[in-house]
């Protein structure tokens, strides 16, 4: 069978235990279905960051180029100051691999345990597409009269047609392979942000037009936040700038059960992308075998299904959900009734099993 | 007693049906508690821009800075196309009598059912204060070769140290002034827009410095959001800039029950302001006799507290709860087992009861 090559980011905190489990898992997955996964491990974080004062070197990312994808841990060190590390490693990562899409499935596993009443799996079930190398995130702006009483900041979001088109297309392809409401919603905020959102919404609806069989809606990110809680059946797919994309998934992993549970990818459909289990570096649970590995685990799937390997990316999701539902009476951290890796191990058992 | 100049704004849809209700639990209040509420009603909205192109003329704003308050229903017509009468009306009015507070409370009312599992009253009881005349609200920005492949749309958003400032210490006063944790959350995105909340979180603690007896937090907007579903109870005060503002108060009228509830205060402390229910023009309830009047009612209250007549304020609220824990099986508009007017007079009812 084929091998790919998987570059390795354990990162901060509790990266590094997710990050065995998930391979744990990937290698199990392999074994079955009958294909190789060759780790190249890079040790980038916080902790590189205080020895070395390097966060994502040049000659890292050439390298990283050379994978087929890369599975990441956490990044985020309580020594480091806010911002170093997300935008030395995170951000440069998915800026220099141009990973332009953030793929976030927001989906309710039977058995996991939602803040929303009335809401189960059948509800919440959607797919956010962020755009992800663009708008408030390109860092530009700046400061007048800084430190004096008259200052200002500035902070510009840029937009641009290539960026937005990729994603809406992508977007669209996303929702035509869905078997759900083949909706996408554009979320924006058309009234007030009238350039940036101006430019999104003709972009939107001239992609549609290729897309006549994908029904098309709209929806500001205030009410889009508001439907989150009160009525996610309604969405399919959304695809959203990269500033309402960070807000709306963290939104949205919280309605799925939380940390313990969901998975990212930054996407570059050309090149390398990357996942990884959003949750952060939880450095007050690090070492302690307590931190929920299916988030991880999670990603790993993502990833595989990303390599071609979907049969190996469902097994992985239904042993996943075996575990959840016989095994886990909480996702969250020091409440599973198990550890990290036992966690792991199970769900071992049920990819081998299946 | 004194006589108070209030310029009313009806508007759009049901804006007019709870204005209506509104008044008359107001003029309930001031009866019982001997002072005098004097209307001039501005006709101002969709039906008003389709007749003449007019949305807010200047000679309103004139018209509008000689009142103590403004008492506004909805903005919002289905034949008018987005952005035009939001803007042209509710920013401009934001801009021009430079209300630069947005004050929302986000108070589970005994009795109101949240979409929130394991949350009541005791949880749901925290207030935002959100810049109101800055940020991406400006309308800076713009186009470069727009309608072309090459495309660039960017989007502004300015912040001065100035309407931090004051934006800042007027949250630290509400903080100083409530009974709950005498905490001061600013919310917003300091690891990626690096420059706007840089601005910010260095005058927020600077500010503090003033505020001993506040305790000070910080979380990024998308925990913000996490926390809110999560951990409500977490919060006290939030500050944060307009357009975080705008998804987290939207976030908060979910949680405290919805539209059916919800008011907000656009705040000059110096000068005039202007008070809403958030729920918008709602269409489709027009005319019908089932909107909910009671965020009409509560904005009122909120528009005497700032007045100066706290005791009405705090007597319209009391009716108010006394008619959602006795008389209305649901806040949503037709399920509430009585029309608009009914629960209007209800309220107006109590209000002299008490
Ligand atoms: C860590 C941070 C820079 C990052 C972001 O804002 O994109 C994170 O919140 C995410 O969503 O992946
Ligand atoms: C109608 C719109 C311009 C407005 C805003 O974005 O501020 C509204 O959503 C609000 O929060 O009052």
């Amino acid at each position: 069978g084929t091998e790919y090559h998987v570059g390795v980011i354990p990162g901060d905190g509790t990266g590094p235990e997710v990050v065995a489990e998930g391979i744990k898992v990937l290698n199990a997955a392999a074994d079955r279905f009958g294909f190789g996964l060759k780790y190249t491990t890079y040790d980038l974080g916080g902790e590189r960051y205080k020895r070395t004062g390097e966060t994502l070197p040049d000659s890292v990312i050439r390298e990283l180029k050379q994978h087929r994808a890369i599975f990441l841990g956490a990044i985020g060190h309580p020594e480091v100051a806010p911002g170093i590390l997300e935008k030395g490693i995170l951000l440069k990562a998915r800026f220099e691999l141009d990973q332009y899409i953030n793929l976030r499935p927001v989906k309710l596993y039977e058995g996991v345990d939602t803040p929303l009443k009335n809401k189960g799996p059948a509800e919440i079930d959607f797919v956010v597409v962020r755009e992800n190398t663009e708008g408030l995130y390109a860092g530009a702006g700046g400061f007048l009269k800084k430190g004096t009483a008259d200052e200002i900041a500035i902070q510009e979001s840029i937009n641009t047609r290539k960026g937005a088109e990729r994603c809406i297309r992508y977007a669209f392809d996303v929702t035509r392979k869905r078997n759900k409401g083949k909706k996408l919603t554009l979320c924006g905020k058309t009234n007030v942000l009238t350039f940036a959102f101006d430019l999104w919404e003709r972009t939107f609806y001239e992609v549609a037009k290729e897309y006549p069989d994908i029904a098309t809606d709209y929806a500001h990110v205030d009410a889009t936040c508001m439907w989150m809680i009160k009525n996610p059946e309604w969405f399919d797919v959304i695809v959203t700038d990269n500033m309402f994309g960070d807000i709306i998934t963290d939104l949205g992993a919280m309605i799925q059960g939380g940390m313990g549970i969901a998975s990212g990818g930054n996407i570059n459909p050309e090149g390398v992308s990357m996942f990884e289990p959003i949750g952060g570096s939880a450095p007050k649970y690090t070492g302690q075998n307590v931190i929920n590995p299916l988030a991880a685990i999670m990603a790993g799937a993502m990833m595989l299904d990303f390599l071609g390997e979907e049969q190996a990316a469902a097994c992985i999701e239904a042993a996943a959900q075996k575990a959840i539902t016989k095994d886990l009476p909480s996702l969250e951290a020091g409440k599973m009734g198990r550890g990290t890796r036992e966690v792991g191990d199970l769900v071992c058992r049920y990819v081998l099993e299946q």
